[in-house]
């Protein structure tokens, strides 16, 4: 079709939206001889297909007909159940089924949300780095972003409580652990100190926690949702079951829910009925407790060599995050040299990573890069972090 | 959770939202001894439970795990082939893959093209009645509505040319083949006539298809597109395939996928790989053709059913439309009669319906309701009415 006069209309919020550079960089790294480190992807090896393959058999044998129709926007009542109960079992948080909107991956979450509270001009607040995916899915109700930095036990607490007692802030957005992209995890002061600052201010607190399941390290920390009254969960199955299923969840109060489910209704409807029985199927018919294990033991061992190989290979001032689950990496290159100068270099030498700019709002720095551990092999790793260390050889001189 | 005063500050946009009146009652119609003609629910019959079954285990089979990783935004290459195929095997349409994004139902088409093309205030053309659908998705982004009366040839001609004559429209919606709600198809001039008006404004004009392949009778008219150089057309797969797997797609000009494309990264980042490789391996291995002769012979029959027993039973003043496909008839109460009233004496009589008021933005008249005939079999079609037509004699004393 030709373009006309119609195509040059674009809504405002359309004038500084881009396409996701990670999306794009997925793109170059379809080429099987490049190394990507680039991609959120989890580890493929362990997605589990014949269970998949056997609950979709049960599924349709038993629900039949019904498993295709059209179904509730809230999501299959079973499913909304169980998030529920493994909120009880893993926090001893008490969460009503009615409170769990099941959503396409966690993103359509942060989607809804973005169209439930924020009117142009509203504050955001994300952390420095930030989730990609939240500035992409909010930067469309065209906020003001704001941003508090990371430092090695969370998000800067006294940061933070400066901009909430200088700004009106609508939304702060945060992933307190193994953080997108930083693998940064909130210690346990830090979660009591968000908890008491936002219980103290009328702004909606987000809390995504996709990659907490996938700890290989450490002890287990409670969500700031423990510590207060009201805020807004998002979480996804993608992690733990399978991301093509794009199946996650938001968990708010009655008043949020019945806003995000009008939005909801508006935006697709509902999930995919039949995934949603499938993975409700896997959960109950399997051994999910099992199935994680092997995630988080393969996932440690892909760290393992790539913080060894890093150690070994890399100058020692890149500086570099050591997180005890999820799936990235942080590194800092030596002030003045540039990630995106890093990042040609890299694709000469085939292997790929994310620029740390893309995580910024505001203050964006470009001695940052981005390396996702838990989809390449360890013999993956140890090329692509020899080869990464030659283009980065080859920028230090 | 308890509410707080968080809760308090949604967005401007949510001020005038409010649930699906049709998802409501479909709650109401839950109870299985409602005979409801409400929803707008194909017949699960000609669900192909079996052949669905079949093609998930050839699927898992075969592309293992890549059936369960993240995939691209655009959606599966050969789904989006085989719609760029149909256009040019049924119409002679020139589509490029290229210019096919699958969507979560045609319903997220909706919300895309919102977000990409509506600023707040920007003038939204809908028919009048119009599809619920496309009031809730495109209502989020707070235009001004706009509404052009169909008559039994389609929109009417002469109020769309004023319409754009005296007003800047940003977006023209339509669903010119067996309209939701009221069942009507647009003619052949009108077609022409609508297409020629589009050439000349700078309207984005978007042609929604979920019916068209329904046809029970009569012959098959080229989409609107097909005598415009521009536009956007929307179409499904919940009505040839089933509506759970909510999968559809929208198709437009290189310009407008590229902020097709933004916008739904931000949304939700893809539609369900699986569901996606599930829906092309059934398109390839069975015979649509005679799937969807079966839906339309049973579907006809319900309609004649429905037609035949409203001639015999309902006074002569209610008048109905005489679709020859989809899903719905529309009816007329005589002048007076109120169609919210006519609902609470149905209830009562174990029968429901949609009544017309849900369906307009503007100048809303109570004495229309939406017959759904594609659900019910002929027997619960020939009880429901007979109900109704109690329900309407109580009315009408």
């Amino acid at each position: 079709m030709s373009d006309t006069p119609q195509t040059t209309r674009f809504a405002r919020r359309m004038q500084n939206a881009h396409r996701s550079f990670i999306r794009e960089i997925l793109k170059v790294t379809a080429n099987p001889e490049i190394i990507s480190f680039a991609g959120g992807l989890p580890g493929p090896d362990y997605f589990p297909v014949d269970e998949i393959r056997e609950a979709t058999n049960r599924v349709l044998k038993e629900a039949g007909v019904a498993a295709l129709q059209y179904s509730s926007s809230e999501g299959y009542p079973p499913l909304r159940e169980w998030v529920a109960e493994r909120y009880r079992t893993r926090y001893g948080l008490d969460i009503d089924p009615d409170e769990v909107l099941i959503t396409n991956g966690s993103q359509q979450g942060l989607d809804l949300l973005g169209k439930v509270f924020i009117d142009p001009g509203d504050s955001v607040l994300l952390e420095a780095p930030g989730y990609l995916g939240a500035i992409q899915a909010l930067g469309m109700y065209e906020p003001e972003f704001a941003a508090v930095p990371l430092t090695d036990t969370g998000i800067a607490v006294d940061g933070l409580a400066e901009r909430l007692r200088t700004t009106d802030v609508k939304l702060c957005y945060t992933v307190p652990t193994f953080q997108n992209p930083s693998g940064i995890t909130y210690d346990l002061p830090t979660r009591e100190a968000v908890a008491r600052l936002m219980e103290q201010s009328s702004t909606v607190f987000v809390e995504d926690d996709p990659y907490s399941e996938l700890r290989f390290m450490g002890e287990d920390l409670p969500p700031i949702r423990k510590h207060l009254q009201a805020g807004v969960m998002l979480g996804t199955f993608s992690k733990i079951v399978a991301p093509g299923l794009r199946l996650g969840w938001v968990c708010a109060g009655e008043d949020v829910m019945e806003r995000l489910l009008i939005a909801r209704q508006g935006a697709d409807l509902q999930s995919n009925g039949l995934a949603q029985l499938i993975v409700h199927r896997y959960l109950t018919d399997y051994d999910l407790g099992e199935h994680i294990e092997q995630i988080r033991a393969a996932y440690g061992r892909r760290r393992n060599t790539m913080v060894a190989m890093i150690d070994e290979h890399f100058p020692p001032e890149v500086h570099c995050t050591r997180p005890e689950g999820g799936m990235f990496l942080w590194l800092t290159l030596p002030e003045g040299v540039s990630a995106m100068e890093l990042l040609e270099l890299a694709i000469e030498q085939n292997v790929a990573f994310v620029p740390g700019q893309a995580f910024y709002v505001v203050d964006i720095p470009d001695r940052h890069l981005r390396l996702n551990f838990s989809n390449a092999s360890e013999d993956r790793i140890e090329e692509g972090i020899l080869r990464l260390s030659r283009a980065l050889r080859g920028l230090l001189g």
